[in-house]
């Protein structure tokens, strides 16, 4: 087994913490390429890491030598043209969430691929990677709870960072419960709804949070998301799948419980890299191992569109006030 | 302290009920009369109670001698006539949900009110009267949490009984989400939305089991509630609320903790008369001691009317598959 | 059914609880006399009772018009005098724990019902009357988790009174799980051990707080009680059970679950009279029925006198720092 | 950073689950020899392993080109050996626990990283790398609830394994609790009375299974472990830290809540390769770390000869029934 070359497109938090994670959890590979519009931020990143080159141009990243396979961690508007360089090159990509900024964007890239006739994009929904929602998955297909009903689902991060938006709520925040759901329940969303209580006075003003989001599915589920992301109080995701038989909750993190000053309290993560630090590590993980053989382990680039597709819909619901469908393309016979 | 004496109006199953609590849990009060249309049923709860008289005309229940508060636990359709001969002789009523089988029944014992002036019918919401409800009612109303933007519910019932309809989902069972959240909140919902995913085979056909409600109410929360009575599992009654600062939960009986064969468990309870059994003797206790003093304590006739809407408006948007205002009369002053 | 008549002996803190409790939650009984050697005391409890004596002899009390039975919550020191009383006219007693100050003491009470024939005799351990320790039991009777091998028990304060001793962290606090152990494994107490860690500089000097208690039973199974009379932060009893084929754990009151500033948590009850309010309720109202028909329905004379044996162990062991023997005398046929 | 060479001695269980670990999870290290006496048995793990070479001899792995430090998880009576070799290269050793059969094998380890005057050799202590063991350490060096009193450990397995001795009761399973209560607390142990009920008739005769051991610590603490090996139902490690101002457990494993047949459940997990998974990869990702600098990142030497001291003591204690004292020799200023 020969080691894996990475090149990491985009040195922000995501790029910086991707490529930290690749020296320190994922055996079998190595950065070899940091690209980064800011050379500085680039330097930085490669600086920590033995032997690899900063660049400020996605394309010779991914063109250097040794790269043989590309991680995008730039922001979304750059995402599509990444993804390009990697498939002309034949290389398997791992690109953050979301695949694009619109469903346009991410139905290029699926048809990029069936070009080449080869799934090569996996997308970063990493939840798909966390230990809770495998089991949760595994018990839904062994039908341990019978034709499921409903998913409830809850996202709160404890604040919103300063450039968030409106939009963002829903196509950056409740993305990863489009996502969840349709891989939990192997369907696909086919209408939504978006209800808002009166705004958070806690929350900056115009964001509208939370939100209230109501999915009904291919096969007659109903998914409702509370997306609160100036909560207050810490960052949790949690998940209740109803079935005919029974149901089967995640989100209470392991914790050591404290009894003191009249109260028996758990500490609550205040930030998904905590919450889901296990996850990111396991989807590297099997990234890398599908990559060294030319494949994905998880969503792929028709998920990236899907999700894209919904998150559309509902950003239209949570303006015109009224269930607006979702419409999608036809599934290629790549991604059956 | 004289003993309070009581004619109780069905000896069906909530009228036994009552009628054995009422000797064995609640001081100063004694069952006097017991009325049924079936004279053996009749009978048979009064011979439980030393010195009960058994009849089958609930006026004559209600005017028998020692008789200083009536509860009702016949059907529906016979409330408002039970309540009419207890306004009749001004004495103070325990009357279980619903008031009656519909909103305009409901406000007929409204305005009976306002002429006697006096505030004599106490509807059996006994949620009210549960330790974990009255805990979180405290928390919301000192700002615990902040203003409230949600409650989450989960209304579950193991299996329903034979003759439970589609509307008695919403009008029967959902009715104690509505009372819950209009007392929890201290608001008045104004619009309900109905959505169902594909009804569970296991439920029987045409019962449209199960449903998503979703309230919206004056002061700005939305309100969502699972109501499932075919779940399988067991009896569940949860609420979350959400507020600008925290959440606040409820719903986790207190059981022992059983690890075994794999499985670390608790027993869920399957009924809601074990589940709420210290809610109805502290309603019952609650009840007498002000009806000893001529008054309620707890949901008044305003309340019940209130639901009443409510479930209409809910029942209508079922039907309709739109979203439905709820249409209430002014408030009036005795009830504010 | 008539009203049973119950003389309350003891006007203090305890007392003035079980007499509020008798005319508010246990139907078909009322005090009719109330005694304490404090006159003022006596007539303040007496005065929220509807027509009952206030006296300070607790003779006259027994013997006053209508007493059908006998509630005890003066200090121990009081109660072998008071139950000599009640056994004289052979009227049902529930005397607080403990039976006696000591084993001898309660061995003469032991005596003097076998002279009558009858157990008269109820001892205030009211933890069995607890909906938890009721399914602990009934688990381990129907044999749920095997053949019991451990019994883990925690008993904490959050801060002791003024009067409190190293020898009543023994005598008062564990004997509850002295009585609690007996009833759950059905076995008497044949050692003890009594071990201490440095002591607590929160707790009062030389108070010994806490202690390590660790008993070994007639049928093999070990007990081990920390019992942490100034923990802080609250009144916490917890139990769990090991058998040879799983365990149970009870102990976490039902409360609601509040997420604020960082923290997911749960007030912790402060006082036992919080913890085991329904058991008290259900304690009365089980003893009341029992005493309307001339019996017992709780731990009796034996189950004293076995609890104060135990108790001396412990605190002859606490002193000495070695295993002690606990001696009994053989269990009178009555008790069997 | 060049990559760690890794020699793996000992291809069983233990060393075939290291050896795959290190692949997969810890970035920057390869196994480049793994030794066992069953030739088979090296070939096997080392074919897993892209140019790893397979030994039967442990000193000439230790002596292979490209070996920089040297992981040991052969059978404990040939540690002392497999250790030696390391230290006379000056190679880092993670080496698994017990570090030697007896307190005196520990002891001359100890001794001979005395002579070279480096620590070199990390125990394979896990927990003190699981992260909720992490936390509670933290909260206790922190003052977080006060002077610890109390430790109160459960370390349950489903079964034990055919070769299981009642001394590896002790010096096998309690030697974590051991090692955990040594570090948490930063005391010695100092005593030790092992106590054990009726031994369970579902475990192998003559195995003695479960035990109770009670250890007394140079800060005044006492720590209570029920080691039970063959509880049936899963794997479970609990403790709940008891100090003068709180308490604090750990031990509740994050896992799906299920809803089904009656019963509120989670699975337990049946393995430690389970419950302590991360731990593990974490242990081995902070040795590589350590070990490429030339230090241990963990338990050490000292610690490994203490707590082989303890168990030793806890043996003698449970065949002679009575409070046995661990004698240490004085600690060298290497390990302060």
């Amino acid at each position: 087994m020969s080691t894996l070359g990475i090149a990491v497109i985009g040195a922000g938090r995501m790029g910086a913490d991707h490529a930290r994670r690749i020296g320190r959890t994922a055996g079998g590979a190595r950065v070899v390429a940091v690209a980064d519009p800011d050379a500085g931020r680039a330097k930085e990143v490669a600086a920590g890491l033995d032997g690899a080159y900063a660049l400020t141009d996605p394309a010779a990243a991914v063109a250097a030598p040794g790269v043989g396979a590309v991680l995008i961690a730039s922001p979304a508007a750059a995402h599509e043209e990444a993804v390009g360089y990697a498939l002309e090159r034949g290389l398997p990509v791992l690109c953050e969430k979301p695949l694009a900024p619109d469903a346009a964007g991410a139905l290029r890239v699926v048809e990029a691929e069936q070009r080449l006739g080869r799934r090569l994009v996996q997308v970063g929904f990493m939840r798909r990677h966390d230990a809770e929602y495998g089991l949760l998955k595994e018990l839904l297909d062994a039908g341990g709870i019978g034709r499921p009903l409903f998913l409830h689902c809850r996202h709160r991060n404890a604040s919103s960072p300063p450039f968030f938006t409106a939009d963002m709520l829903l196509g950056d925040s409740a993305v990863h419960e489009v996502d969840a759901a349709r891989w939990l329940l192997g369907q696909e969303v086919t209408a939504v709804s978006v209800f808002a209580p009166a705004p958070s006075s806690l929350a900056p003003e115009g964001l509208g949070d939370p939100r209230f989001v109501l999915m009904e599915t291919s096969g007659g589920a109903l998914v409702d998301v509370e997306v609160f992301v100036n909560c207050g109080f810490g960052y949790e995701v949690r998940c209740e799948a109803v079935g005919e038989s029974g149901s089967a909750s995640l989100g209470e993190p392991q914790a050591v419980e404290v009894r003191r000053a009249g109260l028996r309290a758990q500490a609550v993560p205040q930030d998904f890299t905590v919450r889901f630090a296990d996850a990111y590590d396991r989807q590297l993980r099997r990234w890398v191992a599908a990559a060294a053989r030319g494949g994905v382990a998880g969503p792929d680039a028709w998920d990236g569109y899907a999700a894209a597709a919904v998150c559309e819909a509902a950003v239209a619901s949570a303006r015109s006030g009224v269930r607006t469908a979702v419409e999608l393309v036809e599934r290629p016979p790549l991604y059956r």
